[in-house]
């Protein structure tokens, strides 16, 4: 079966990043998989939230966020529901997790980094897309600090992307689901994975579905494709940046 | 005194409206004013709110919101909150009110326009660039209605622009304010006005300060001059689609 | 045309400001502007908001609500509901900044004045109506700051009255609107003026309609007019008090 | 010990109603129980909350509220928190299941009493004066109801009246407690009587402290004492319409 | 007429109260009353709520809820509606009011005591069994102070326990109301009362009728005879316990 | 390095499901693994939720919560805080989610099974003993339809069962851990499994750290081996309903 994009099965969609995208944070950009399209904006703050005061450690944090179009339908406000949905609240913490598990934060003191990610156009991996994206934006906004000689080095221990696979009825496994592909897929799953290929996340979900670890397996040698190939997407934006995030993932794995 | 971007006191900054911004809604620009950048989208509903069921007629009805890095320190977002702060309810509902008094609502049927606007970048006039923009997506919204035949023609009777003007301290006054002179300025006024420059809505606040009627005069005529460049600028953005709007102008003025 | 009540086009309703209407507050006034009927209240608290803490300012701010069945029709609580409205966030911001504008509070030190309008009966120009009987509770509540020698003097530079002007279907513009008058007006304006006929806040709205600048002037006579005769009132309720601000207002204007 | 305002230990506190206080309800007054003062509304819909529907009968609700500063010291709105406290439900609800107690609902047909208790001013008994006031504001909104003919008589069986007792740290037990007395009581009671002296509700509550059932007796002889004569007012206030309610209650029980 | 569970009139349904019932909280029992089921438990937190700060008295306080399935039908969440219903507020006020009645409060420092009732199962009198079930858990929580010599001797003046009686439609009397003879009581009340009878709450309710004081002290007498059978339990439950609160009441009253 | 409760690293805690632990719902168990212990019910109501009307399915929907003394520290209601938490969410979209991947949505008509998993005490583990629990009480009402001729048979394809691994700091992986092993876990994983040990659902999490493909498949292996024992618990709990599961988990997988 071949997909609705005429994609091969292991294919990526086109990724853009671009950087300083807005003037105000200290590191953005707005990353487009496909036609999926998000603004990452990384924000520091001088203080952690108060269940960490004294440690000496920073913190990261995540929030998410679609436009009202970003979908096909119109989606109601989360700020007019007065609430915020479970989906979202999931993606926020998936978010900041993910970031946590791949930067120093004894290193950068009690700072909080805000991560921001507004979608404002939906095909299909608005999570993976923010993921992806926000690694750029909070790298750009640790260089500041770097520069600001705040702190000595990029405490980044490594690079950091996420893609998604999936399982089709026919039994397919594909790379990067678009939203037609998503909606009808039988599992779904998530991967968050480093420069060096180690897990920093696995949410894989049959719905109505179940899957086995052959398929697990397969899904999982689709992403460490995928994710080589967004991760080299990821140093274009960073141009010289990368460099010395690639000499510390070779140190320390 | 001089400008601290060095325009001159009647002078508008530049502005680029991007039409067609996103894919899915009906209608979308990108408005840029200067460094304030707003995504306005249109989306039109078949149904009315339950109080004009029945009426034969249409409604418009705006929500507007910052991306908390539109703004130099970031902006906690409304969803967090749980609720939506009187400036943004103020602003919402100026959006409507201005957008319906130039569209012709008996003659789309009970259709709902929801006009979205979402501030990427901030930096003073995001309201009046908000309801600049919005007009245009709308225009294009309408457009796809005539398109399909929904409706016979453009429901809009003239163009609708706004802009901002203030008096400063040392009883200057401006168009077109940024975010600096907005904060420091006594009088701020925003004024929103149709193609034949008559008056929509007229908003003047003294902010621990007044102002005279000669004052207010003179303030009016910046606005004037503003508005009628503005408006060009939508004519360009609509392309062919203004010329019917120009004509339904001059007819009905 | 003539009105509903048989008013003169520009003619006040019958005005009457009892004080001290309640007696736990510093300051407090019925006012009844025809059928429309307010309690005002004005507290004096010795802190002010965190955001302007350590500035050595004082700080006036505004609360607004009806009772359920000061209307036609019974509106629910917006304590039921678990949210403001939006029009109750705009009439409270608007009487907060009016009353900043005419008082020096700088001279207060860091207190805050709170200033509550509960309308108990409903007929047009409610939030007009709440300014100037604010206004009358306020100086009241800085009298007893004035006896207590907490501040030297009353810190009210000028007078401050609102009135509701507006422009009928038949384009005739009349002085303060009632209900009924409101509601089917085209153009709406609420304009609030000092003693010397300063401009504070000047707000104009088309609803579904347009208007001219010589229609904005004939307003703003019609205003001039009518804030003169509220003032008097206000005089009339303040007595011997009101005379030190009429002293400021020469002084200073 | 004689008591802070000079009453007998058996002595009501003055009582005024004023009928039709506000013009829009179907029935209001303004009750004064020396300085407590409480508009009271009866608001009659034409339909019943869903858990009714379809039953042909009627219902009586209630809401409270306090201004601001109904109180020595501003509360904040119960809008602006966002949610109604504990105490405020709990009156409501005591206020509705009372009225309910003495009026045939199944006479009324599918209709909701909306009864709104709004404390203007409070010196204590704010509860029992809002039953004592809406009772009458409902019997006025019934009669509007008999006099458009859609209902035949007045649907109540009885006159019902509240009021407040308690026993201080001295061991008396005095009628009607201000707001200093019930402030430092230890046994504070409300009761809710018929004309008959039948209850309809008893709420005894030892604050740090017991009670004796040779208390609770005297208490509730204080009360049917003070309770007789709170009737006397509601009969004045009523004029002819309590003869109709006297004639019933005498007859059924 | 004979009871649905072939009780006597004046007849409890079987008590049983399980200490210990879950090993985080200092104190905690699972009591059942016929079926219904309440987890109590009792927390101490080593401050006080912000109006009693530095009184160097403690505090009770109590929260109330149940299970969706403890009712024959599903009841929706609190947690999901996002407010907390009238009827449990009404309920958590009434528990921690009448613990605080028997409890030194000056002798304990400082200390809030949380009271958590979680009904599991719901047959009748949930509120009256999570007071007799939270006493003991309470007792069990101060215990433990006294074991860790933070206060010198268990701070309780007496034993305190809650039934319900109720008038049904033929006049009869009854102690211990299931949920089918309390749904179609016309009175019912619940009361709390020491180990020496004396009354801490009372509240009686006619829903949709009255009763006569002869009445009230008929339910009076049925609930002296059920509260020491009720007290009776909890002393079991105690163990050596309920000795030192036996001495206390001897002494004290 | 030995386990804090002494298993072995391969070693489930003590499983024990007492089914119809409450009377009211249609389905119910308490299950204990462990210290932790969750009452889980299962409710069929005769309607889906609005998305799904009129396309003749079925729906399942979980919610979770905790006693505030279920845990170590008393923790704060969701419904005192008016928000249900994102970790609240997360898991009772995991649960309903896990179910409706074994059940034949189709076979059941328009019914929506609500699952509920009240944490009565917790000590690790409590989302994956939520699952197995309710998956238990799901068959238990499902067997009432049975009972009751609404439904031919039993709809659940396989039988459904979790548990957690770890990966802790010394490397060493771990099965079912416990409040303390899950606290400094590296690595935390929760997988889901049918009998026929396909995955259902699986969410490794790096909390700080990173994790490689050879730990997955020790972690799954781990899983595996807990899961098949976790359904003899299972199997013992339902008697002789289980045999027909096990009858379609052999016709279908």
């Amino acid at each position: 079966m071949s997909r609705t994009d005429g994609r091969e099965q292991n294919q990526l969609r086109a990724i853009e990043i671009i950087t300083d995208y807005i003037t105000h944070p200290e590191g953005s950009v707005l990353i487009s998989v496909g036609n999926t399209k998000v603004i990452c904006s990384a924000t520091i703050e001088d203080r952690v939230p108060p269940f960490m005061r004294g440690g000496g450690k920073g913190w990261i944090t995540a929030e998410y966020s679609m436009l009202p179009r970003a979908t096909e339908k119109r989606t109601m406000r989360e700020s007019t529901k007065g609430k915020v949905t479970g989906r979202t609240m999931e993606i926020q913490r998936l978010i900041g997790r993910a970031l946590r598990s791949i930067v120093e934060l004894d290193k950068i003191g009690e700072k909080t980094i805000w991560i921001d990610c507004d979608v404002i156009q939906a095909d299909g991996g608005t999570r993976t897309a923010s993921i992806t994206g926000a690694f750029v934006a909070m790298v750009l906004a640790f260089q500041k600090l770097v520069e600001a000689k705040k702190i000595a080095s990029l405490p980044v221990t490594d690079f950091l992307a996420a893609t998604s696979v999936g399982v089709m009825k026919d039994g397919q496994a594909l790379l990067d689901l678009n939203y037609i592909e998503d909606s009808t897929a039988q599992v779904d799953m998530n991967v968050i994975m480093t420069g060096g290929l180690d897990l920093v996340e696995l949410q894989g979900t049959g719905e109505e579905a179940t899957f086995t670890r052959k398929q697990l397996n397969e899904l999982l040698d689709l992403s460490e494709e995928g994710i080589l190939h967004v991760i080299e997407e990821q140093k274009k934006a960073l141009g010289t940046l990368a460099q010395s995030i690639i000499d510390r993932g070779k140190g320390e794995n």
